[in-house]
């Protein structure tokens, strides 16, 4: 049996509502100047581990298609297959998309606010009419105008829609050998540890993902994760990072 | 039956080496600063037709795949499959790649040049080994190491890699109602016209493909063009673009 392919998980730079501190969810915003800069420096990340991808996905967000662009640009890989899909997106956030983190925990107090973030289950109100409307109208998730387009997920809503993606499109591709690089959002990628780590509850609590920092998974002939967790390329860095998304919204 | 979708063809924006007068083939250079203004205004030009795509496809060489992200920016459809194939490619000019038009011209004599750029069979010299290694050596093309890697090609060796990627991929979205937009390179579209317009071999001699203006196909339920030639969308500057791109190399 041969050795299955390394993944690589990267959340998009740094975005104009990052910069902000507000709730982006399925906002579709660009990255800003220094998330641009990000997405660079994570290909000399990679190159330097050798780390060259042979396939790459993303959400149907800009900002991590961009944040993909870009860093293919930088490895002379422009030309490699690039899929994108609303599986990847980040969390729908109802009635808290575009608002600031740090005026959500302030109405709804540091408990509800926290829960919001980090709990598996808590979920905030759903998007008004308006919002969804809007959301129907986009020709981007037309094949979830049947009733599958979410006005709010919590989580566990989102283990549904990513855990397939990764059974039957990133699975297959990591058997079959390939280097594959994974450019998606916090909890997209929030999600995706879960599943391949089998994380509890409450690690799924703690998880926290910077931003345009690669996160590298080996995997045994069972696409078990070698290492619990995978390897930051720059583990300094992401510590840092992680810290700080972890303290998003405080005063 | 349903009505089949709509083919926009687009050659990629002024690259470098169009704007220095060289045959290029299949050397990767970038697009000039025009190139990516053409590419927007390829962008403004479909929309104001309404022809947004549905999914795109382009060559593995950056000029195409740069001008097709910038339009799909430009649309805010950065978020549609674009599908990446060597079938795409520029001709493969063995010996003449890289070198000014205008020296071929002189060296080899007006009538040789021609052939050389117009005619369905003729063929200038292979690549020397050494390019042909470096070939050999891009990742790229690593599924061609097998001996499909051409040293060169006449537009007739073409037909023979673009009409399957014809039959097997487009002809079957624009069957499904689908609306196809293909960045692609002069002779490829040269060729790929040849096919869908069953064009005879002096029609090939005289076709001449400017760059950055879509060309637009609509066809019938058997996917023969409504109008052979299909119809530039801006069929002014395309009639100007069309005549220089047939004088290059002339003093």
């Amino acid at each position: 049996m041969s050795v299955p392919g390394t993944l690589v998980l990267l959340r998009h730079g740094q975005s104009t509502a990052n910069a902000q501190g507000r709730f982006t969810g399925w906002g579709d915003v660009p990255l800003t100047a220094h998330g641009e800069k990000q997405a660079a420096a994570a290909a000399q990340l990679l190159a330097e581990d050798g780390l060259v991808p042979d396939v790459v996905h993303t959400s149907v967000l800009r900002r991590s298609i961009r944040t993909a662009d870009i860093l293919l640009e930088e490895m002379d890989r422009s030309w490699i297959p690039v899929h994108r899909t609303w599986r990847l997106n980040e969390r729908q956030y109802g009635a808290l998309t575009g608002r600031a983190k740090r005026e959500v925990r302030r109405e709804a107090g540091a408990a509800q606010y926290q829960a919001w973030r980090r709990s598996l289950t808590a979920t905030p109100g759903p998007l008004d009419g308006d919002a969804l409307a809007c959301l129907r109208a986009d020709p981007r998730y037309a094949a979830l105008r049947g009733g599958g387009l979410p006005a709010v997920e919590s989580l566990a809503d989102m283990i549904a829609r990513v855990a397939p993606y990764w059974a039957d499109i990133l699975a297959g591709q990591l058997h079959s050998g390939r280097r594959v690089l994974v450019v998606a959002h916090g909890n997209a990628l929030r999600v995706l540890i879960a599943v391949l780590d089998r994380l509890t509850e409450q690690e799924v609590e703690d998880l926290n993902i910077p931003t345009g920092t690669p996160l590298r998974y080996d995997f045994d002939c069972e696409l078990r994760p070698v290492v619990r967790g995978g390897g930051y390329l720059d583990p300094k860095s992401a510590r840092v990072a992680a810290a700080a998304v972890a303290a998003e919204g405080e005063a």
